[in-house]
């Protein structure tokens, strides 16, 4: 996602220490002691501007959410959902999916939100892709066993790319809609982008798999 | 497929002995004698009116089909697409699919295709789906290690419970398309079916799976 620069971001990200994680990698093993409480979290990489995690941390006040995002420029969109809501359940920050491993324990966050998250159609970027091997060991390493990745898109190339390899990774397949919108699938929060390009009338992908 | 009763469509099956199996279960363990030649062998399970199994003969010499059709006033249709084009790589039998253990040694088939089967959508009916763990089983018993299945269908809801089964059976997906007419994939054999639906605009799913 695209946005134009916002010099006055990162000043404002630093003022909501409430909301947005200031020093991630200090919390690793203390997330529990970060919400002041001992409830599952999920987080959602890629968060954009936040409209699936706080609709998620509102329609499940006993979970806690954190949205991991990369363009400062975006990330204070997220946070202005999350001030006007004041929701207790969900947190912000601003690092790169590839440091996972330094800022959560093994097993310390409890399923993984894929949404929308970039294409990357030439094959020559493969390795980019949030579903590419590397990736899938790197989540592998914070989940529990038998820990879950939720996986939507509208882009059916990423779709069958990550069916593959999931599927080539060892995981397994436990729900697959082919057009999300249309199945009986109850309580999905639809993301920005999801709205959008649903009301355009492009087909959504979604899928739970699960580590063995 | 349903089609009208064919009172005379037995008389001419036994006609045919070059081209219809007669006695399948005696050749069980020797069907390179019975086709003269050490080829590969691959197989259709219902396989209609024959023209994807004639297709795909005509195109791969260097292989040995059989189609697999239960219903015998469908299998006298695909009979005749093979006298007319004399292929001598083709064959059929009027078994049930649930006699195949009956009918190869393990690894004497060396790929499955499934395509278009009987979608059966209620959730009472998912035993009888050809992608049902029980037939997954039983296709692993006729297969080398490591052997494949290769499936297509215009269902969205057969192919969205077929990717989870096959999954959950432990199989690789190697291969994935979601709107193959659109895709890339080169020398698709469409079958009667395919071409009526996908001219009417279905979109057609296709896979290919991989036992461990």
């Amino acid at each position: 996602m695209r946005q134009r620069n916002k010099p006055w971001a990162r000043e404002k990200l630093a003022n909501y220490p409430q909301y947005i994680i200031q020093e991630p990698k200090e919390q690793k093993g203390k997330w529990q002691v970060c919400f002041g409480n001992n409830r599952p979290l999920h987080i959602e990489i890629g968060t954009g501007k936040g409209r699936f995690i706080t609709g998620m941390a509102k329609q499940n006040p006993e979970i806690n959410y954190i949205g991991i995002e990369l363009a400062e420029s975006v990330i204070v969109s997220a946070l202005d959902h999350i001030i006007e809501e004041e929701l207790p359940n969900v947190k912000l920050m601003n690092i790169d999916a590839a440091e996972l491993r330094e800022v959560f324990e093994k097993g310390e966050v409890d399923r993984i939100y894929l949404n929308f998250s970039d294409p990357w159609p030439k094959k020559r970027h493969a390795k980019r892709r949030l579903t590419y091997q590397t990736f899938l060991s790197l989540y592998e390493d914070i989940l529990p066993p038998q820990g879950e990745i939720h996986f939507k898109t509208d882009n059916q190339g990423l779709f069958e790319y990550s069916l593959m390899s999931f599927s080539q990774y060892g995981m397994i397949l436990k729900y697959v809609s082919l057009d999300l919108h249309q199945s009986d699938y109850e309580g999905n929060i639809m993301t920005e982008y999801e709205e959008k390009f649903s009301n355009k009338g492009s087909r959504i992908f979604r899928c739970e798999v699960q580590y063995r």
